[in-house]
């Protein structure tokens, strides 16, 4: 923030008056010049930092006017000076009793183009000839726990959103399969109109949701079957079941709960399960065959989301807790449910799915470790897409998926940190669809869940999704339908199709 | 409900003025007494039925006092005379325009014990010397949608619920397990505490939630290969995915609307995905880390809940559809994700959890054939218990499962359509689990889907839910955790537990 400025009046509440006695008052004017003045420059460059623009007594009230740049901005002043201020006054037998903020104003240089209509804990913004005023409305509470800092913060982000706005997002490629018949794929149909004709598949009730008949779910469990066999059995992966409803305490230290919303299925629980709580809702149920949303909504309480991005709940597992080196590198999966994103509208088949299913993979260990890995995992990969699956794809290094799903976007300048996407083409639609991905997160998750190595090293994780139906819309769709066209490895492992229902 | 009185008063609005012609009155008049009064009468047996009290006319309004025994109601008068007088008025160019409801009272029988407090579209409620009298508050529309018809099923429901109150459930034995050791089990500890010890487990972030780690993911994914090799294949299942989040349209149609609100867990979507919607949410999680429940509210609508039954969803890739016979007896089963139930409060570790893992097993066909195949899967899940897991158990007739979740309980007199249950005895609580259901639920499914059979026959269906969490507790908690106490057959299947984690 270029040039800020920071404006602070507030009221400091004393236990008795502190104008009855001018001893005290000449001694409160030596205490202010001699310890708080330097007290609110410690740390800043010479010139700089906090200072007091004036100050007067009034009975048990200690007016304060605080003014600084951005080396001591004046909340910390504030704060410093309560403490100086505090020991200061003991020695009267005088205590602090609460201090009042009148007004708070933050001033800085703000570019024209960027529009803020409203933010949280500000009154008032004001924006004229390049310079934005924020008239905060905090008590010493917020100023505590750093409110104005994680607003500027905010006012940072928003900058670096708005100087992004219009660039797409990070995108290098980094690999890509060739093979002869390249652009001559068997199939050009959209396979998921292909399987709701065969009586394959058939919408399900909600948004974006598939029920799956025996046929596509033979196909899935081959694919399964194929990366246990083929990834996750070689590379000494063991199975846990993760957590499917994600509570708000997992998205805080994972980092959804920063941008996720507008892609979230939430998750209420009733404030009770007293059934005359209930009564009502279920009477006015039965007497008319609705649902009545509104009784709902008074009844329940948003406890989190339906599960996002698979992994963070897992993390819970391990809280806390500090490793022996001699275990890593950690190497588990799950596949125990589903995940739900809210999608933006239209059809999209399989290939874009509200509700979907996928196989989450994680590594721990070492920075070294962690790399390495996800370098062998797209080996492994590379060679189930070649010889089983049949599929022609690229791959990219793009943006991290965490700092995508934290709302965050731009480049990925880091090297080492971030995602591999596996993309596809769909022939009968000539997009690319990313169907796979291979990230290494850093120290993302040990950090934000408190996971500490033995030795003190740094901890590092990765983690893959393997979405089934994004592996099925890009098979199906480059190779069709009939089993005749897959690969014989494949078609081993799916045996033949089962036919269960027919219809009229 | 006995002696029940119907009376109603409504004003028949008409396109234009009824007395400015002594004719049209003398008419009314002679409608009134020859066609209206037997209509109201139709169907009764002698002296029932509706009649009319009184009418009267003033300008555009006809007046019309209806009173009525159980045989006809007042509303169904009123829906029947409506028609008959708008073809008698149109022979005068006179439209009806609409109806209004002055009042519309039932009064009837009412034992003093049943209290009430209030009920849908009842503004006033009315208890006195075994007499309840409602004061309704509907408008024509209400009748037309039969709301006074189920709200006297209501009455009737709670009447019933009201004679059961302290009966227990429906209980009856109809197997057991006998083996010599019987009261001498290997263990006799809590297997949940055990596990959380040996760092099996670790309870999630969430409500009765856990995160399974290797080794115990392993004994779940062991029960599965039993029951699909056991059970499944034998029987010639075939797997399919069902959805696991469930709109409303299929608690309608399953009947859980009715009563599962209590207990559900509800899934809220976002009002938009417009990220300009979601700002205010995320700046302000920004600024404060914590998550606004209360501007989430605002910005969610329920639709539905997560999954709690596992088989109603699947129905809906039937829905409408015809089958010809020859495809039955259809068997196909979902291991797709999880279940979740707000519990009763306190902890139970892995007995009783507000997330757990289920394979969902559904069979369709004739009546015979249904009941024939719910037989032949007791008897291979009696096979497992035995000489697989090695278990003592009981089976009973109880309650129909889905009676349970709509709401009722009491007898089940049915001796055809009902749930065997299985319980098992925990040796550390001394306590009685159910861990597994067998169901038949006779013509209930077909019929709220709308599912039939070509040759007009009736379908049936029937499900059997295995809870891995609860084979789980009974097995661990009846042979301990020690590998060297289970039966070979199922260490075989097991292979050596899993050890990925330890910590400092």
């Amino acid at each position: 923030m270029d040039d800020i400025q920071f404006q602070l009046k507030a009221v400091v509440k004393c236990s008795s008056s502190l104008d009855d006695n001018d001893i005290k008052l000449s001694e409160l004017n030596d205490f202010m010049r001699e310890s708080a003045e330097p007290l609110l420059k410690r740390g800043a460059p010479p010139g700089c930092g906090a200072e007091i623009e004036g100050w007067g007594v009034s009975g048990e009230q200690l007016k304060l006017d605080l003014r600084s740049d951005r080396f001591v901005r004046a909340h910390d002043a504030l704060i410093r000076l309560k403490k100086e201020l505090g020991r200061f006054l003991a020695k009267y037998r005088i205590g602090i009793r609460g201090i009042e903020i009148e007004s708070y104003e933050i001033t800085m240089n703000w570019e024209e183009g960027i529009k803020l209509r409203r933010l949280p804990f500000v009154k008032e913004l004001k924006h004229s000839d390049g310079r934005l005023t924020l008239y905060l409305d905090v008590d010493y509470a917020a100023l505590e726990k750093r409110i104005p800092d994680r607003l500027l913060r905010l006012l940072e982000e928003k900058k670096t959103a708005a100087s992004w706005k219009g660039k797409s997002e990070h995108w290098e490629l980094l690999f890509e399969s060739r093979s002869e018949r390249k652009k001559s794929f068997r199939f050009d149909k959209d396979p998921t109109e292909e399987m709701v004709k065969r009586g394959w598949i058939r919408h399900a009730a909600g948004r974006g949701q598939w029920i799956y008949g025996p046929q596509i779910t033979r196909i899935f469990r081959a694919f399964e079957r194929i990366l246990i066999e083929e990834v996750l059995k070689p590379l000494g992966y063991e199975e846990m079941v993760f957590p499917k409803l994600v509570p708000w305490e997992v998205w805080k230290r994972s980092g959804h709960a920063r941008g996720i919303y507008p892609e979230a299925y939430y998750v209420c629980a009733p404030k009770t399960r007293d059934p005359e709580y209930w009564e009502e809702v279920m009477d006015y149920y039965k007497v008319t065959n609705e649902v009545p949303l509104e009784m709902i909504k008074e009844r329940i309480e948003p406890v989190g989301g339906m599960c996002y991005a698979q992994c963070p709940p897992f993390w819970i597992f391990l809280m806390g807790k500090t490793l022996p080196d001699s275990i890593l590198p950690i190497r588990v999966f799950d596949r125990s449910g589903t995940s739900h994103r809210y999608e933006s509208g239209g059809l999209h088949g399989i290939e874009r799915l509200d509700e979907f299913h996928r196989v989450e993979i994680v590594w721990i260990g070492t920075k070294e470790q962690v790399i390495e890995h996800a370098n062998e995992l797209r080996e492994r990969y590379r060679r189930i897409f070649a010889e089983i699956l049949d599929i022609e794809w690229r791959e990219a290094w793009v943006t991290p998926w965490f700092m995508a799903q934290e709302g965050k976007a731009g480049l990925a300048e880091l090297k080492e940190v971030g995602t591999v996407d596996f993309e596809a083409i769909l022939p009968y639609s000539g997009k690319w669809l990313e169907f796979q991905n291979v990230s290494v997160n850093g120290d993302k998750y040990p950090k934000g869940f408190s996971v500490k190595l033995q030795s003190g090293k740094e901890l590092w994780s990765g983690c893959s999704g393997v979405g089934l139906e994004r592996w099925a819309a890009v098979m199906l769709a480059q190779n069709g339908l009939e089993p005749e066209q897959w690969t014989e490895g494949f078609r081993r492992i799916t045996g033949e199709l089962p036919e269960v229902f027919r219809f009229l």
